[in-house]
């Protein structure tokens, strides 16, 4: 933590936060230059973090230095983590893994079909809602436990891994006993409850970022997850909001990037949210790929002019299995296996 | 619902469209452009809403006509609602009211004294967070029930009304047993099951804008309270995420003018987390009386340097009674009271 | 200047930095935290803007301290500035200015009209734009110098000083010889070019900011014009882009407090851009008064339907006038004049 | 045009739009809903550019419905277009284009032996400003004509196309001896002078995206360019503002797919400044090649420790031909030759 010195600062005022740092147990440097005292303190910044030094007399700003993650940092393990979902499916290896399914479940019949072919394109998960956040009151809510059953019988029955939305910290355990991978939608990434909950439970856990969460904040939602004991974690961009309203959401590709840095564990890409239109999810999947993510999240619907949500940015599954051919050398070209 | 067709669109193409309409019980109305074809479809709009028509074959754009919500709609009712948290206090009225109290609830002693100064100053709500929606799992977390016995009791012995935020569904039977007003925080605008399940209570519900949220979905998450039967919505407007970084967030002033065109709820302004510095509360809040606003929700602490949460943003109480001073001529400049 | 070194950065790469330091004749201080390095360097920072520390091996961040900016800011000039266009109109004392008009001038007979009421209402300076900055080609582009001999022709009229928008470097000796104050429009924020001749005119200038410009890079640009030797700058926060679409842009009033803490510059306030709406023009311009601005620019026009741009955002003069009598108690309220 | 009446709108209100429709040479359709009344006008909106209807009384809403670009449009040229620099340079065919060079022409040493790797690297287009818009006034402004002549002078040695940056519409006939491409600058690309005197120009023009600006913003300002006579224009993404502060700019990836649907002219991507880090530049580059774009647009120095400007985002000359080597897999994936 950099503390920055007004340049009026008085010695008194100087003084005050060298005794606050030695009773915190903090040691200090102190760099006089020729308009302002800056002064380094030196230990845990956690301390600091509910010691607002910003409001003591004659300080003007304060800087950390250290990041507020440790769990999930590359400085706590360097080598890439695999988060297992099963025997065969592994996120984080060389192998890529792409989920694909309907935004929600409607039917068996339907998402038998469309696990079927999607499986025949090459995805390895099934994904689908049972519980579904919508913006509205009054549109469709989700199947619920007979979604559930309806995705895990269907997984099984085409040998794929199977994930689904969690919204509340009552359902963890039901959704337990149905999916492999409880996902975190967007809107939830700062619900600290039940970011707490599913660092309980048992299952791996996919963590969408908030539509307009920064890396450094999706990061420390990980954190919570990891703190409580489940490290078994996949980030998952799926664009953000910005100014630009020609498609729904900003695919932020360069987050690909610096969550690899920052972080051990997989990202995976979900180019369906991130543009909103299915005439622009070809372009973002082969992008996402290209920049290095370990897979992708695909919605895929047979009929999407009747989908009770999100047709719009569903894929048929003749398209799904097109884009992933144009998928396969692009993820050769970048070492990985598709 | 408005269809605009693509320049080469078929005449079966814009049939499908038609044929459609009338499966849904829809009136429509053929507009032939010299470059389009534009189709209105007259009637509720709600059956379209799980209907992706763009993903029709010759449709370009579909733009809807009606907004999404309903109960909290100027339309449905043209005059304003007053929200009565106690005899008291109630807004929406002449009467502008302000919220004050520390960001968490820390101890009996420190609430009591930090209470009999916001009252003097002309508070007439108290506010303090029992439980705490904190970035870091390594930060105080609240004081839980314990916390909410101090709020009541504090409350009580200066006549004041309280507010609390509620983070889980699980809390709301409890807190409602103590507060007179459940706070839907910012990062959970959009936690569905928790707004369905204030919905049902029997408290007034003060709801803080999304950070990224659009007034539009903000008035759609109200909608979710209503519809579950509980009327007594008050917005919070508390500043949005933009590009600016010279301030912790961006208080978006003109929220207030476009609430009150909107809707007939009452809307206060935080200013407190509108700028993130104590140093920009008070342009912040006369502004914000000025614009209109029915009320304040300002962070008041006696001690910031030692304070758990926030205290960078905290008014201390000298300075908080200054601003009372300096809003009452403003308030009475827009014909209002304080 | 700060850098913050790796955890794993070697003596010699530490010691690179300290050899470049001292070559650019700069002092150092080193401080070995438990985690990580860190080395303040000492002097004038500007030396360091040219030389791009974090491509040195080892280093992790680096983080300046001090401000770009000097003339602009409270530091260089501790007392406000006020900036004259004319024996009467003083911006930056007790009296506020009203600069109202048309966005542009269309006739003579319409400005007059227009300045004649809009002075009737309280307004001391005439604006209208003869080069317009129009997003499409095919819009009308302004009238040109016959534009602005009616401005200043009618602005002789009513005693206003005036202020219209400066496009092209080529433009200003002429638009010098007919108005009071140059415009630089959100768009030409950071034409540097622009910035620098504007510098070296005679006359006061009005920087918009730009529309998605940090209040930081605001300052600097302000700063470019100042350092070429007109000190005569006034701010005009006239709104920001944001995600959200109720109105055409986010009337950042948070930048009034910022601007007045960092710089000893004036500025006022735009509520007709900043919102996109003539109905939520009064809302903003209470909001900004009473946050503290030292003037508004209004756009008003006697008949909306007809205007050549901007119709939508435009006031009537009566409503106008009803604005500026709304305006005289909030500007009292803040001990100051209209 | 379609302009959306509110529920309480008088016949009176709305013939006064039909005959306003009808004074401007529109025909009508009049569509009464169960709610609101809708009435379309048919025939050139340009004409309902200058005027407001949003202001004519009883109406709620003016929804345009032709894109107000139209040279630009894929509907006016359905094939691509393919931007000629040189005999050997042709941008928009099978053939991706690579500019690189250092962001500042520094010496005809350093500018020569620069160029030298990044043709062997791959590179057909070489680049570097003489003219350079730097944020600070004191920071370095450019070598101006003499950085012209080594650009010339070396892009002839080495048998590449050239291409740097016009500030100023004064420059553009110099630059145009010396160059076969100008690029407007992000800062720029609304500054409608300059793009009117390129359109004059006879040289192809590289139309870098605002740093806040719509696709659409972008589109017209190209339009402003054909407009005028050159239809030589390519756009350049080169990362967009947004609320992430990890990287520089948030690379739009998703423009690429966006631009080819709306526009026959060629797009490049710059991963330089769409991340400002140069560890993120190669995942950057990699996902525009998979995206779909017709080139990229690179920093590179062989110094960038003594680089005068953006040396934090630029690649050493071996980094710069490793990563032609990976982005050549793909490129063929997607069909293209580099």
């Amino acid at each position: 933590m950099i503390v920055v010195f007004k340049p009026d600062a008085t010695p008194d005022q100087i003084n005050q936060i060298l005794t606050k740092a030695e009773q915190l147990g903090l040691k200090t440097n102190v760099s006089e230059g020729v308009e302002r005292t800056i002064v380094g303190l030196i230990g845990p910044e956690e301390v600091l973090q509910v010691t607002p030094l910003e409001v003591f007399e004659g300080v003007e700003r304060v800087i950390p230095v250290l990041a507020p993650y440790r769990l999930v940092s590359r400085e706590y393990q360097a080598d890439n983590s695999i988060v297992s979902l099963s025997d065969d499916v592994k996120i984080g290896g060389e192998q890529l893994h792409v989920m694909a399914g309907p935004c929600s479940i409607e039917s068996l019949d339907g998402m038998d079909r469309i696990a079927r072919q999607a499986r025949e394109g090459g995805a390895t998960i099934l994904r689908g809602g049972a519980f579904k956040p919508r913006t509205s009151p009054y549109d469709f809510q989700g199947m619920g436990e007979e979604g559930l059953k309806i995705l895990k019988d269907v997984g099984e029955k085409y040998g794929m891994a199977t994930v689904t939305e969690v919204m509340d910290a009552r359902d963890i355990d039901l959704i337990c006993r149905y999916a492999d991978m409880l996902q975190i939608g967007a809107r939830n990434m700062q619900n600290f409850t039940l970011l707490k909950e599913v660092g309980k439970a048992k299952k791996p856990v996919l963590l969408k970022r908030g539509i307009s969460a920064t890396i450094k904040e999706w990061l420390m939602c990980a954190e919570y997850i990891l703190a409580n004991g489940n490290f078994n974690v996949v980030f998952c961009e799926r664009g953000i909001r910005t100014y630009e309203t020609a498609t729904r959401n900003t695919l932020d590709i360069n987050a690909v990037g610096v969550v690899k840095q920052l972080s051990h564990l997989p990202i995976i890409v979900d180019p369906s949210h991130a543009t909103g239109r299915w005439g622009l999810v070809a372009p973002a999947a082969r992008a996402a790929v290209a920049a290095g993510c370990d897979g992708l999240m695909i919605e895929v619907h047979d009929n999407p002019k009747e989908a009770f949500s999100d047709g719009g940015q569903s894929l048929v599954p003749e398209k799904f299995s097109a884009l992933m051919q144009e998928l396969r050398p692009i993820a050769q070209a970048v070492n990985r296996k598709l």
